[in-house]
């Protein structure tokens, strides 16, 4: 198997292994990156989902402004005073409540759904899907599918980083998580459009 | 009856009258600014009032950002793109961020208070003022009187003015009315502080 190193540094940079388990998982997965992530998370190998237990009590507020028009808050906490004065971790911040800005999430993740939402939206796509004819077997998995893409395009942790759409934007806070050695977490934001309807 | 110049003039300036109609309301009032204001609103004399009945649908969101520990935005409308780009108009809306920041407020006003929230506040005093022996007869007042301060304290226009706290910001607010020729309306904001138990 011929894994990219590109990949494999990724990886690394990623989760905070070293190349040679970041190149064992690649390959044990058969070079499918985020399968080979998903395994290293599950065994609980990756430096930074470790470092996720920790607990994160400081930080910062981040506020972004485009041109009067649209505002972003945004309490990105960290581990200690330390890394908040960190440049890197300041320019986190701003990048995340630009991406706010610009990708206009309406959760941090799946996990702030209100369940009556995901309810409403399971309801919804279950009845198109029926009125559409599909199969009665094969509904529910359809809209299981349709339930976690709304989703995952309404949650910040899931969309695309505006800044580079290769990677999720929480692809880019595990980075800083390896990069900066603490835990990091987007506890809330709230962002304001002029004149929107709320 | 002998009335200061400067309240007349800051009458005038708060309702857009002349001198002639700010001196006669405050004589009539006895000299009390505020019962001089609020008859020539009830008259509907001030042309803030008249203005305040035109549609605010431009304005601008405001952000202001306190040593990253505390976040505001704020949503200000006014009527015309034109008053938006003013500097006297940009600096009132920052100056309502940082004074959002400072004094906490939890609505705009009065009007925003969900009413489940005033039936609650107004059952704890009225148990209160039972508990403390206070005559039946004059619960009803008691309570009344303190509802109001309660909510007055947690409601941005009722605030003193953290720039200049012998006005509210309501008054703050009339003034740029006044001084701009437009309505201005305050129509939302967000603030967060760092760690802070939501």
């Amino acid at each position: 198997m011929n894994i990219a190193i590109s990949e494999v540094k990724r990886l690394k940079d990623l989760t905070g292994v070293g190349l040679t388990d970041a190149k064992a998982a690649l390959e044990e997965a058969n070079g499918d990156f985020d399968k080979a992530l998903a395994a290293m998370r599950k065994k609980g190998l990756t430096k930074a989902e470790k470092r996720g237990e920790r607990e994160a009590r400081e930080g910062l507020i981040g506020t972004y402004n485009h041109d009067g028009r649209i505002g972003v808050l945004v309490e990105v906490n960290c581990e200690t005073d330390f890394v908040t004065r960190n440049e890197i971790f300041t320019g986190m911040v701003k990048d995340i409540a630009m991406h706010i800005a610009a990708s206009s999430p309406q959760y941090v993740s799946i996990d702030n759904v209100p369940a009556a939402e995901r309810k409403k939206v399971t309801a919804e796509f279950t009845e198109k899907a029926k009125a559409d004819g599909k199969p009665a077997d094969m509904v529910e998995k359809i809209v299981e599918g349709q339930v976690k893409k709304h989703f995952a395009e309404r949650c910040l942790l899931d969309q695309p980083f505006v800044k580079n759409p290769d990677q999720t934007v929480e692809a880019y806070i595990k980075e800083h998580i390896a990069r900066l050695g603490e835990n990091i977490v987007v506890r809330r934001f709230e962002r304001l459009a002029l004149g929107e309807v709320n």
